[in-house]
């Protein structure tokens, strides 16, 4: 029976040694993913900066690859901060956004150094004009604008989306302009310029063609009406990732091409004068790298479906029940065999929508055999729960035949660790 | 202003002590609901065991409650089992359940010496009596089935779900017999009964009736062609709980009696022997105790709504998100404003879907207020996660004013203690 390898260790070898679920990561392809967008994503006139989206999956052994490989980051919270901190990232290159910072999480982002705020909303903006003043340290930052478009896998809509929870809208300039003049009002904050994000899950060129044509048309208006104008604009995350067959995610190369080329033609019609661009790939670098082992439990026949079942679920995979997310499988021991068993691949949570995969051809599977659930690499982790109170499995790394656990496994004992 | 007070400790007390977002239970609501349950669900000729799910919500606290009011307890997981234990119960009363035990669980819940299994198909019958042959203890064995009914909210539909992940479906009668027949063959195995489920949030006497109809059915068709006869049948649980003002749950009493009324009428229509009853309540008994406490942060308008943005969110109630549940609430240090605000809450992660509420109308919130959402106290704690790395909240159990801290929150530094 041939196995799937991954990062050259047979899966069979890491089930026995870290037991299963499993979340096993492929070092090189997060390196391979990172090298191709530091590769493509520069031009001539223009600095480029790529920030990983820290809440797609964040642990300190992810964190070490992205400080080595030195791109920013993306962060949304005190405690991914905190994270970060911890694996030695330059606060410097740490980005904060969010809708809802709270007074102690500002305090503790300027404490430590960090060097962006992506503001949302007018208040917070004030927030941090208050702990700003009389400081001697700097803080630069951006704003957050709405624009209206709303791109999700293969569609995008403009003028969706107004009521987003996030950020301003651009069609209330005053607001904006209120609140930029407001913080250059402080010698020691510096205003470098908007940040939009339009979706998730992006597999269309043209949506960010459309962003950009609709920044690029605001900046100008900002900059004529208001005397507004920018260094920087942070477009946001959003590239898409392969699931099944059906997704086709745009490659890194041509997606760059396109979005710079977007952006010099725009900032030329328009006369403006921002030098840098910002990303932010967190789905796109880590989800294809990551793959979930199982162990097989029981099969059930049911009068019109076969089950496998799992020994993990919605605990460490909540995207099937959350958003109705298609995943691909293998029977990992079994590459070889034809894949023409139709199956429903279900979790061992008491709940009925615990189910991973509905309706998928699989190698025919036995009990104890393993099953590699692909592309789970983003959201996976981050979103795990200990529902049903199973532990969160352990996250390993693998890179050329060599593993490294990154997080440990819970154990019962672990999990009361904060009961009194 | 008025103020909300949970168990006679003023919500403003708990925040201040606690911090926000805080899940508050009032102790003596769950322990009246549970007496009311002790009180209705008992009947001449016939005995009555309430089992608590404890996947609604388990913690050592709660389940000392369990303990201390005599009731059994349903598991679902090696984890919920050793949470039990080291809450004190006694192992006899524990009820493991479970559509994909591991041989682990198995052996861990059989050597814990754990009253009954709840077995759900053939291959874990053949695991129990392998694990149990030669053993000197006893154990209990109930099997469970598929019914073909499925009930949530305010409708119930027969012959629905024949494809559920759990169970054996009550049409597959002959693997059924085969199943028991091979675990009798165990002297130390002693089959009770069969254990059924029909839903969720089921506000329909009705439903019952037509389960317990149904089930008394095929146990006379079990003991006429099979000559298989049970002691006991478990009811399962869904009973339902009042979120908002839309749903009206079956009082306990009422609820009780007609169960009851149905089975002994059920009973003696096909000359049964069953002598004993389960009913396994989680929801119903801890939902309307709990309520979780946020501070107000950052409020927005955007052209179409009001948000009101809070410290916490899908972290810490994925109900919202994952089964577009309602909920009710009030600005908590307002209770005497009229509730004329038409706002929407919500959360603080970087997510669209972060919504707590979409439209309620509220007492005008400013900053700083408490806002408290009702009905909180089931699959909240239990389902909740660290996505974006925000900790999860403290728990708290409020009775007689007297507050008591049940789990720590988590902190940036705890939710790394897995990371090596």
């Amino acid at each position: 029976m041939k196995e799937l390898s991954i990062g050259g260790v047979p899966v069979s070898e890491l089930a026995d040694k870290y037991k299963t679920p499993l979340y096993v990561y492929d070092q090189k392809m997060i390196e391979d993913r990172i090298e191709e967008y530091l590769e493509h994503f520069k031009a001539d006139g223009l600095s480029t900066e790529i920030l990983y989206a820290s809440k797609a999956f964040t642990c300190i052994h992810m964190l070490k690859i992205i400080k080595k490989k030195g791109l920013s980051l993306d962060t949304v919270s005190g405690g991914e901060i905190y994270t970060a901190l911890k694996a030695g990232i330059d606060p410097k290159k740490i980005y904060f956004h969010g809708n809802n910072k709270s007074p102690e999480e500002i305090k503790f982002a300027i404490d430590s150094g960090i060097g962006t705020f992506i503001i949302d909303n007018k208040e917070e903006a004030e927030d941090i004009k208050r702990y700003m003043a009389g400081r001697d340290d700097k803080l630069d930052v951006m704003i957050r604008i709405n624009p209206g478009i709303d791109a999700h896998t293969h569609k995008y809509i403009i003028t969706a989306n107004v009521d987003s929870k996030f950020g301003i809208s651009m069609d209330e300039k005053d607001i904006i302009a209120e609140t930029v003049k407001g913080l250059s009002s402080l010698d020691n904050i510096s205003f470098s310029g908007f940040h939009i994000h339009i979706g998730s899950q992006i597999f269309e060129k043209d949506a960010f063609t459309a962003a950009i044509e609709k920044l690029c048309g605001f900046m100008k208006e900002m900059e004529t009406e208001y005397g507004i104008s920018c260094r920087a604009i942070d477009l946001g995350g959003g590239f898409g990732a392969r699931y099944t067959d059906e997704d086709r995610p745009v490659p890194v190369k041509e997606m760059m091409d396109s979005i710079l080329e977007s952006l010099l033609r725009e900032r030329k019609r328009h006369g403006l004068s921002f030098d840098k661009v910002m990303i932010e790939p967190g789905r796109s670098i880590v989800a294809e790298a990551g793959t979930t082992l199982y162990t097989v439990g029981y099969i059930k026949k049911t009068p019109h479906k076969k089950y496998i079942f799992v020994d993990g679920g919605m605990t460490d995979n909540i995207r099937p029940a959350l958003y109705e997310a298609k995943y691909d499988a293998d029977v990992a021991n079994r590459m070889d065999e034809p894949k023409t068993d139709l199956v429903t691949v279900a979790g061992k949570c008491c709940e009925s929508g615990d189910i991973l995969i509905d309706g998928i051809d699989l190698q025919t599977a036995e009990r104890g055999d393993i099953l590699a659930v692909y592309t789970t690499g983003a959201y996976g982790y981050s979103m795990s729960m200990r529902y049903n109170q199973n532990g969160r499995p352990a996250v390993v790394f693998v890179k050329d035949g060599k593993d490294t656990e990154a997080v440990k496994r819970e154990t019962y004992e672990s999990m009361l660790i904060n009961e009194t």
